[in-house]
Order: C-alpha cells, then sequence, then structure tokens
C-alpha cells in the first residue's frame, strides 16, 4: 500500500472508531464518510462491507487480548491470569458499543471477516480457561464457548448506561461463578482428577 | 375507544410484534405501518413514539411478569419461586429480540414509556429476592437491580443465534451464581443471621 493509501485507510479507521463508539455498532457507512470528510465510494473501496471495517478496527484489539492471554498464562497464576484476561476482553469490547453482538455471531460464521480473529482469540481464552481447570481454580463444566458467551454477556452488561455503577459488583458475581471458591480444597482436588482422568 | 378503533389498534398492536420478533428493536415505525397495511401517519396517531408502542406491547407481558412473581410468592419456596420467575422473565424478553437493552434503560430513565411497568415488575422480582435471601438460599451481596441486570444479561444470551445451544447451560450457570448452594448450612446459617441483624 502506497503511504497516502495508508494514511488514508487509517484516518477512515480512526473516525470510524470515533463515531462507532458514539453511535454503537449501528453507525452507518454514509455517517462514517461523511465525519472523515469523504464520499461514501472512498470508504467503501477501503472497507466494501461494514463487517470489513469492523474487522480492520477490532483485530489490534483481538491481537493484543489473544497476546496478552499469551503472557498471562506465562507469569500469572492459572486463576489470576484467567480473570485478568476476561477483565481485559471487557474493556476490550466496551470501547466499541454494541460490538458483542457481532464478535459472538461471528464465532459461528466462517464467512464473516471477524471470523478468523475472533476463532484465534477465543482459543486463547481457552487455554487460560483449560489451565485454571487443571489447576481446579475454575469449574470444569464450561467450554471455551461458554467462557466467550459469559465474557460477552458481562460486556454486554457494561454496554449498558444504567448499570454502569454496578459494572464491577456484577463482574464479580459472574466471574466467581466460572471460578471455583478458593479455599474449596474439595473442589480443587474434585476437578484435579477429573482432569487427570 | 369505539370498537373500530379498538380493532385497528389490536391489529397494528399484533403486526409490530411480529415484524420486532423478526427483526429486533431496531424495525422501523414505517416497516411496522407498511405490513399492517396502513399509513404512517395512523401508526403514529395510535403510538406516537417507538417507545410509546413498545409500552403497549409489553405491558401484558410486563404484567404478567408481575402477577407470575405474586403467584410464585405463595405457592412455591423461596428458591423455586426466584428460579422459576427469572425464566420467565428470560422467555419474556426473547420474544422480543433486541427489547432486553430499552427495558433496562427504561428502568433508569422515568419519562420512558416503559418506566412504570419495568419498575414494577423489577419491584415483583425484587420480592422474589427477598424472600429467598432471608431463606438463605439467595446471595445477600445482589440486590433487585442487580437481579434485573443479570436476567437481563441472560435475555441477551438467549438472543444471540451462535449461543442457542448453550443458553440452558449458561443460565444454571449465572442462577447458580445467585443462589447458594443448596447443600450449604454454613451459608445458610450465616444469610439468616444477616437477614436478621
Amino acid at each position: 500500500m502506497r503511504a497516502d493509501a495508508r494514511k488514508n485507510r487509517d484516518h477512515l479507521l480512526a473516525v470510524a472508531g470515533a463515531v462507532i463508539t458514539e453511535q454503537g455498532a449501528e453507525a452507518s457507512m454514509r455517517d462514517i464518510a461523511r465525519r472523515a470528510g469523504t464520499g461514501l465510494a472512498t470508504l467503501l473501496r477501503h472497507f466494501p462491507t461494514r463487517e470489513a471495517l469492523f474487522e480492520a478496527l477490532l483485530r489490534t484489539s483481538f491481537d493484543e487480548l489473544t497476546a496478552r492471554a499469551g503472557d498471562l498464562e506465562t507469569a500469572n497464576s492459572p486463576d489470576d491470569a484467567l480473570v485478568s484476561w476476561l477483565r481485559d476482553f471487557v474493556a476490550v469490547a466496551h470501547n466499541y458499543r454494541g460490538v458483542v453482538a457481532l464478535m459472538v455471531a461471528a464465532i459461528e460464521d466462517p464467512q464473516s471477516a471477524l471470523h478468523t480473529s475472533c476463532v484465534t482469540m477465543r482459543a486463547a481464552g481457552t487455554r487460560l480457561l483449560g489451565r485454571a481447570q487443571d489447576d481446579g481454580t475454575a469449574r470444569t463444566d464450561i467450554d471455551g464457548t461458554d467462557l466467550y458467551a459469559l465474557a460477552g454477556s458481562l460486556a454486554w452488561l457494561n454496554d449498558q448506561p444504567a448499570l454502569a455503577p454496578r459494572a464491577d459488583h456484577l463482574f464479580d458475581v459472574v466471574v466467581g461463578a466460572i471460578m471455583t471458591s478458593p479455599g474449596s480444597d474439595n473442589a480443587k482436588k474434585e476437578n484435579r482428577s477429573r482432569a487427570r482422568s
């Protein structure tokens, strides 16, 4: 890509990010083009569909979440790693209002432009979940898709202005349901033996 | 209201319900009028805003949920009553795709046409929560707003087609976080003494 084309693309992405943060995932391509001071045709030349635009916008965030999972996997205890990652996931999803439903749908739709980056990120989360399950600190009856769904529902809660004051508490309640209670030695033992079998 | 006006209104509501079930809460008033075989002006004479239309559409469901809470309160054990009611809440919200965010917003907005019926319904749920908390079967660190938020997030999960196969399991996970474990006598005792103090 030539330097000026790259610059135009970066400008469109920056404007799109701002508009979507304001208006949510329903923001129109026409609006985004207008705010960027360009025509719809120019925007569509760079991003032929809304999904392609979202993919470009979110790929950096998704890649960061995937990389963050890798860092946490080596540096933190399994339970701290999982909880920290969930917190990051919710914060990223919250940056782009209304985008969570698109992310969740993309997981099951190989045609979606968001599919690959969502699947990669979910796999990173699934690894963190597996470590915590092996360690006896996360319940074993949920899988990577459940984790992704629960993280998505927390991001949705975070997106509701009326619930903002309770968001941290509700995070603790739902994440508490994923994690087995820290003092519960029996749960740990049981999970460990299940993980081995 | 004259009989024919009532009949027209009921027809508009039935069509609106069908369109919103198909297209979600973003369905346009223009679309609804077209499908009802009438003009936008006629629709707006009956329902001057989208919110007024939603309120009319949802009021019956909300009133049913409020009445159902009353029935459960007298007939069931506190924990069964709360879980059954949450299941009903999720089912009702699921009938009108995308409507959960409107419900959650209406709670904090006295200007919303949905405000009164949402507040009444939340109060009915809060009573069921209080009974289960007094009984030691629900955790005491959540309030009626938290319950409403968690029920809303479950309804949101239910609304995501990609998550449908896991919806029942995720309901159990999140509702499990609201309820203290049935065998946990200590939790019961602790809750009872808190409820008394």
